[in-house]
């Protein structure tokens, strides 16, 4: 298996489907202003966060209703068009390139909350909404929305990818806290999927299908979330460790005891200096651990002393509290900011993120073995991880001008994914598929999967007109 | 919408598909003893906890392997005719009634726990493990497996109609806890959905597609779920109120407030009476909340007061308490009979159950008009509900002698379902669809989410013969 040379051929395979002119007039009309084939525009919509690239879509619709969604999936399956869903495109795996060409739909102006429905702990809101301003607008309810990939992403990117992030280890991932769905379907049909009931056995659970789809399957135009009540205590606390293997041995152990953790949070060494360097902190430049405990003020305490007592059974130094809400924010700010500092560090690079998550017994031997394979490489990284859920990223920094060390990085990619897989877990564990783990997918989920998956678009989307050439080729 | 007509005649309307001489023969020569085609044992297998009839399967077979599933498929696959999974038969739907004939495969003989990993919190058993069996398998562990729908169900049967029950609330459905299942497709091929990672965005998730999918896209043959370390601290307590809308007010405000409650099930006070006679208690003969905390002593102790305090806000009596073991279990026993105590207080009746599920805020108004309904109508119900989740059952007693009884307890359930939808809830919570809800499903769902159903069953499934008759009619 040579990861390498196949997600590259993949990448240059593109067939770029012609977007012909009928279409472009017929959207024109329709759209007028919503309408663009300005490079400047194109090229934005053309590329993510990821390191790959792609000409850029023919153009771009941005979408203000789900009206104008089902109006463009009309046209476009007319015409066998391929139609790319795109938020703010925060990808890192190659969603939102336009690899079979085709026309982008940018969802970002649907950012309307339609409706907080405080007493249910449910909000409903168009797929442009981000988090933060998610947040803000719950905040006078006392509720929040808990799932937070760190970057400022879309209800409706978030769903497509089935989002984590920092807490999902006690709040679950999108998979757990999508409600319900509007979705244009490939056909133009607006299909409701769930309701707001916490739970049902009502039919084919379409909504979780649709989550994690990378908008291959229909195009969301509606995302109903859980909400959860603001804790009445938060403390957030940072702790170092001698190692690396200190700090995830203590975290495995903190999950086997099912202390309800909120956030827990691994950063290496070297990224805590790039953090530093970026952010103008002072944080220990050792592997930390960043915590966060919810609850009641007793509960709050409670964790905390449990956990103090895990870590320092494993040779932590004495935790370090954020009690104020502005210090809170520093550090989850520093962390979410660990990216960006890493990318920084080195002028030009790229990052080539990794995304496994294994079961939470096997953690240590991934991530050591993964540690000392990307330390003899010599690519410069960092390392960070939702090690609460076994789920953690290195970013292997490299310079998209020196071929070989894309070449090395994929390599240790390649190398982390086999033995995640070997040790029963997964090639992604939040980033999704996209272009770059189509590989690692097939691996990981065999071919009767492959062939179910592959079944299901073939009868949902006969044309192949969404997001063609993400998850899998047919 | 004549739900009581249409019901029937999708009862009546079964096409009784012919198992043909030849493949009886080969189905008798692979698999032997394993193979029956006697009528006590068809019967056995041709009803459920329900109240229908319908002419039982052609023939059973007692499934021992995931080998053994697979022959049987490709055999019936090549002659069309339907396989309808059987785990102990305790749904409340149809689900295996063999409308449309065919073949019953019995997995109660697949009831190995096959693969116990306690430091990741998880375990994979063969679909025929009981959810006693199972937390009697992983006792010594210190973990337990929290869903617990009432009935000794299979593990195969909870999964495949996404059931939960009186644990729900707190640690959610199946939905939330299947990680990942071996499953038979309708060619006979094997897949493996998920894995034991905790999370995963690695394509479609085939897991939560086949969880709730009643049996009609492929045959479970291992389910991994997870496994939750034991509470340091239980107690379970009942409250009685001065009325039905007391204890809902009650439960509605604990949930608003995010109190971790681990089970917070109502009982009305006719149903009370049902079960003091049956199961020989003396519980109050009023409105009851059933409630359960867990968690550290100081934690259990702090949410107690908590809805100590809500409850006489709503005029409650003083909790009592089960603290040991055994008085818990003698709780959850009495209320868990419920159903049987119901039935046996009127001999020879069979219940017609409601299942629906709305969002919390509604939960007064949909229970409260429902049980006015019910008791104008005269028939004898009894009612408990998993009233933190916003799901509660009517049990109406009818006797299927009395086509009248049958007819209105059908338009009881109807009003209700109506009722439940025009709140934003579900027809289902966690009982399934089966041949029941079959109406109620293209109600709540529409038309489009209907097609895509059904595009995605005639995709998987092209010969109709994974539990045919069920979900919904092609």
């Amino acid at each position: 298996m040579n990861t390498l040379a196949q997600t590259t051929s993949t990448i240059l395979d593109i067939r770029q489907r012609q977007v012909p002119p009928a279409l472009m007039d017929r959207m024109k009309t329709r759209f007028s202003d919503q309408f663009s084939t300005a490079l400047a525009i194109r090229e934005h919509h053309g590329r993510d966060e990821s390191s790959f690239a792609a000409p850029p879509p023919a153009a771009v619709l941005f979408a203000e209703s789900t009206q104008d969604v089902i109006d463009v999936v009309r046209m476009a399956s007319e015409f066998s068009v391929p139609l790319i869903p795109f938020g703010v495109g925060t990808s890192l795996e190659g969603h939102v390139l336009a690899v079979q060409g085709g026309i982008c739909i940018d969802v970002s102006r649907m950012n309307r909350v339609l409706a907080i429905n405080a007493e249910d702990l449910t909000v409903t809101v168009e797929p442009g909404v981000t988090r933060k301003q998610l947040n803000d607008a719950v905040k006078s309810t006392g509720l929040f929305f808990p799932i937070d990939p760190g970057a400022d992403a879309t209800l409706g990117g978030m769903s497509a990818t089935r989002a984590s992030g920092t807490n999902a280890v006690r709040y679950g991932t999108m998979r757990e806290n999508v409600l319900a769905l509007k979705v244009v379907s490939a056909s133009g049909d607006v299909l409701s999927t769930g309701t707001r009931a916490r739970k049902s056995s009502a039919g084919y659970d379409l909504t979780r299908l649709m989550v994690g789809s990378e908008g291959t399957l229909g195009i969301i135009t509606e995302v109903t979330v859980r909400l959860y009540p603001l804790p009445e205590a938060i403390s957030a606390a940072i702790c170092s460790f001698p190692s690396i293997e200190a700090a995830v041995r203590s975290t495995i152990q903190i999950i086997q005891l099912g202390i309800p953790i909120a956030r827990v949070e691994l950063i290496d060494a070297n990224t805590v200096r790039m953090v530093n360097a970026h952010a103008k902190l002072s944080l220990r430049e050792e592997p930390l651990l960043l915590m966060e405990f919810h609850g009641s003020p007793t509960g709050v305490k409670e964790q905390a002393e449990l956990v103090q007592e895990i870590a320092s059974e494993h040779r932590s130094n004495a935790f370090e509290w954020a009690t104020t809400p502005e210090e809170r924010t520093r550090l989850w700010t520093a962390r979410h900011n660990a990216y960006f500092s890493a990318v920084q560090s080195r002028p030009g690079c790229r990052a080539i993120s990794t995304d496994t998550c294994v079961p939470i017994s096997r953690l240590a031997d991934c991530l050591l073995e993964s540690v000392a394979e990307a330390d003899a490489s010599g690519i410069p990284y960092f390392l960070v991880g939702h090690v609460g859920d076994g789920n953690f990223h290195f970013g292997y920094l490299i310079d998209p001008a020196i071929p070989e060390e894309r070449a090395s990085a994929e390599e240790l990619n390649h190398s982390l994914v086999a033995r995640a897989l070997r040790l029963g877990g997964t090639c992604t564990g939040e980033h999704g598929v996209g272009i770059h783990k189509m590989d690692f997918l097939v691996t990981e989920a065999g071919t009767p999967a492959m062939e179910m998956m592959r079944t299901i678009k073939r009868a949902l989307d006969p044309k192949n007109i969404m997001n063609p050439g993400k998850v899998f080729t047919l």
